[in-house]
């Protein structure tokens, strides 16, 4: 786990001073995913984004992992609104958990909206956001603060970075972000407004660590358009599937073009790709020809090498589209050795065994597959080291704080803002729950910390329980189990046979052997407690977990867990 | 699970037919790992390396995972030895479990031999292996083999490929191998040896395939040396700790020397790192100065300048000697802003997670970390697709089989084979458990396949038992349980009140409210059985689990499991 996963500090009710500016990073600090900071100005607070993690691979049964919003709900009442820099899931994720409980409005591009949309409805939850649309140019009042909206390019449309006007002066916040001198939507990264708020001043820069140790400059998403071509030009007899993340509707309107180009027919598979590109074309966000995307019952009517299958699954994950087809149990298309497969993706760190073993399985089946970094099938979304130098460069903020990284990430960040000229006591690697501090446009500090932390979702979203019930499930997991129910009267003597059973056990309720020597250990357990006078029937659980303990040593090295149930008739 | 992963086979025994040469992979094929190979030729079987791997996420609470070798173990009687091409876990690490079954002479060199006999210890059995120890030009008579040693290089020392005589003709088996052009130990991989052999003619080679899809040739290991030498005399203010592989002693010696011409002394760190390089400075694998070498209490006199230290933990392993120091929890060596820490691996896959986390607590206490594959402090010990290449020329042989890889790794071996003119219908992508039968020189065909598949060890090795193991502990882990105790008459009237415990549910034995609802959900469940005139008492547990879920049902997506016990007075 993250070093900075789990901080919760003791809280001390305090208002907040006036005239003091405070950046409260809740989330996406050391770590990436669950992106929430909160800005806030005397009695006015604005948040931006409300992201998302997903599980760790210790956190058994959790489905996903939310900021601690306690600080936030504690002061809804100051809170203006939240901003929402673009529609990926560690930005949107936990507004279905958090955003009921602030209710306050939610300001996003269109597009942004329409994936918010859609999570809620995944959500089932029966809260209706108060949705405000706003477009690159806008600008927003919320109490202390003013905030414009800056286009930039990131692997899904309409991202945006923050400008924030406070009483103490500007700050940016970047949001995930790429300097693509060619983007697919020709929507580029807005220089001049950074230019111009730089030439103006710039209090605080919070800017994306995510690709800071990359050298140079993450490679325009037109460069994969280009890998299409090819790979389309050198594979026309084969059918073609591309498996991309389904929110990257420029990868898809790449594919879109490049299928008209090659005359083939668009076969979208797996729910969120189908989802997405709904909203897509309905909001205008892709361009597809009338008649160029077909149902795979009408592809199945085509020749193979006139269709193209854009679907989900790039990560490996379990019940996805491309997942399906490589198991062979995709209730629509089946793959062979006349398939072309292009992984248009970069394994998420902790997904590199799941996409290995799905291009295994493609490669058992007999397709080809293009999945290697050298093939150029992927480009990030986020800004590498000289991308990040040069927005340092034309922003020149005064205070610097790097944001959306894993410490490393924030370290390596640092150190170019320190090198970039910025003032080594200006720079900031802040934590989940830190509180940095502006008394004046010359002077920050940290203050004292407010509780952070993960919340982990299970379904429900997990309180103070998470650390025992991961634990437990930690050693059902390793060891399985062994229930033991005994019945017993006033004198401690068994008035019915003891009940034994097993889960997840190296011993099953079928082994006769092992089963009777526990009934046995339970049974001398029982003799040997009678005989004690006195002894305390609290006392029989332990006795009867030795006893059972022992009949496990002497063949495994690890214990199951032992739950003796005892009723007293 | 790799595609590979479970296949089982009925066996219909079979005398194995005369003048016929088989190949028979039990592991390593479709995997990296567990790598064992069986050659038999009329009735004398040999095998080549007994190698473990390591459980997958989904096999919980599982230690390794071994090859089933219930072939050998029916044909044990014809197996005349066991050749172990070099000492890492992959080649020897299934020996404790397997070799006493078969009990057949065991030929390696002394270093491998040294690392086997260390895992025996480890493994405590009592089984004394009949070592055979072999040098590079030696030659084995084995019934109808004759097997010569190639010295190979490998990120190990004394690696060896095999040059198998048989009466059809010459079989190379690589073992893992690189071209390295200067090794640290002296020994290159023996070009001459190869070239030789293919000079006279090589029936079939068998070659590693892990970096087909790497292209060019892999970096020597004197490369990380270099950048040793740089690191250590750009930090020359501060402690040094370098993490790496224990079996790697080539690393150790680079380590070793540059430690003595920058006048340091060296620490050597974590259990595995002690016991490897105490072997080979026993066997004289590696050259340690006098002195060189002290004990954490005798560094903690020097100068923090004036000490490296060497230790585990490049992989993020839980218990190992990096991960204890950057969680601050190892007892002897406390790691600051004044220390140096490089990592020199890079992550096996799956495990990326575990060093990432290692590396952001590492930043977080303050070290400077080197881990950037861009930092050169780390090689690969196996060949790249230009070296695989060169091989293939050297050898020429007339079939081929890729070995040594996932399926992916194999089926470009395959095609580079081809591509370098080897016949197509001479190159067999095999999976574990297939047999290549070989009736004459110029003949090779599929057979019937033989059982194989992986066997996982949970302290004991589980038998058919596993699948139903890990299903239940998946369930435990995801939902945790419910345990129902009830004490019911001949009547089916409860005769005491309901037993109820949760392990790892959302719902804690302490959550009064539900437990109250489950208590109530179980009386009516037993009220109503007991109602139903006739009822098999078989079917309470069903109804009782039915009314459980409907409690769950309401407020959580997923049901733990349920275990209702129910004794009768």
């Amino acid at each position: 786990m993250p070093v900075t996963e789990k901080k919760r500090y003791k809280r001390k009710p305090k208002s907040i001073d006036k005239g003091e500016l405070r950046i409260i990073p809740l989330g996406g600090l050391g770590e990436i995913g669950k992106n929430l900071t909160a800005f806030s100005f005397e009695n006015d607070i604005i948040v931006v984004d409300c992201g998302l993690k997903f599980p760790e691979d210790d956190m058994l049964g959790i489905d996903l992992v939310i900021p601690d919003a306690e600080y936030l709900i504690e002061n809804k009442s100051k809170i203006k609104a939240i901003f929402i820099t673009h529609g990926h899931e560690d930005h949107i994720g936990a507004l279905p958990f958090i955003l009921p409980k602030l209710d306050v409005p939610l300001y996003s591009t269109r597009l942004t909206a329409g994936f918010i949309e859609n999570k809620m409805v995944d959500a089932r939850t029966s809260y209706e956001p108060d949705y405000r649309i706003i477009s690159p140019g806008d600008k927003v009042e919320a109490g202390n603060f003013s905030v414009e909206f800056i286009p930039v390019c990131h692997s899904i449309p309409d991202a945006l970075a923050l400008a924030i006007k406070t009483p103490l002066g500007t700050i940016i916040h970047t949001g995930d972000f790429k300097l693509d001198p060619t983007p697919i939507d020709g929507v580029c990264t807005d220089f001049s407004a950074f230019a111009q708020l730089g030439k103006e001043g710039v209090l605080l820069m919070l800017s994306d660590s995510t690709n800071v140790d990359r050298v140079g400059v993450t490679p325009s998403e037109k460069t994969v358009g280009q890998t299409f071509e090819k790979l389309f030009r050198l594979h026309k007899d084969r059918r073609i599937v591309i498996a991309t993340f389904a929110s990257n509707l420029h990868r898809a309107q790449q594919v879109i073009n490049t299928a008209v180009r090659f005359n083939r027919k668009v076969v979208l598979n797996g729910r969120s790709m189908l989802s997405n590109m709904d909203l897509a074309q309905e909001l205008g966000y892709v361009e597809v020809p009338e008649g160029i995307i077909v149902t795979s019952q009408e592809a199945d009517l085509l020749p193979a090498n006139r269709v193209v299958v854009l679907t989900t699954g790039s990560q490996g994950e379990p019940f996805s589209g491309l997942v399906l087809m490589s198991k062979g149990t995709h209730r629509m298309i089946k793959l062979g050795d006349k398939d072309l497969v292009i992984i248009s993706a970069t394994p998420i760190p902790g997904n590199e065994k799941l996409v290995n073993h799905t291009i295994n399985r493609l490669f058992a089946l007999g397709c080809e597959v293009i999945y290697e970094k050298s093939d150029n099938i992927h480009v990030s979304g986020h800004a590498s080291r000289d991308e990040l130098t040069i927005l340092l460069n034309i922003v020149k903020p005064k205070f610097f704080v790097p944001v959306h990284g894993e410490y490393r990430h924030l370290v390596r960040h640092a150190q170019l803002a320190r090198e970039m000229g910025i003032s080594s006591k200006n720079v900031f690697i802040l934590q989940n729950g830190d509180v940095l501090k502006f008394t004046s446009s010359n002077r920050a500090e940290l203050g004292e910390t407010v509780q952070s932390g993960a919340v982990l979702v299970d379904g429900v979203a997990l309180g103070g329980l998470e650390g025992s019930i991961l634990r437990e499930r930690r050693e059902l997991s390793e060891n399985g189990l062994v229930v033991i129910s005994v019945t017993i009267d006033e004198y401690s003597h068994l008035v019915s046979p003891v009940q034994v059973q097993t889960r997840g056990s190296v011993f099953s309720s079928e082994d006769r052997d092992t089963l009777c020597k526990l009934e046995d250990a339970v049974n001398k357990a029982i003799e040997q407690f009678a005989r004690v006078p006195g002894a305390r029937p609290s006392a029989l659980p332990a006795e009867i977990r030795k006893r059972v303990r022992e009949v496990f040593g002497r063949s495994s090295r690890n214990y199951p867990t032992i739950v003796p149930l005892i009723t007293r008739i």
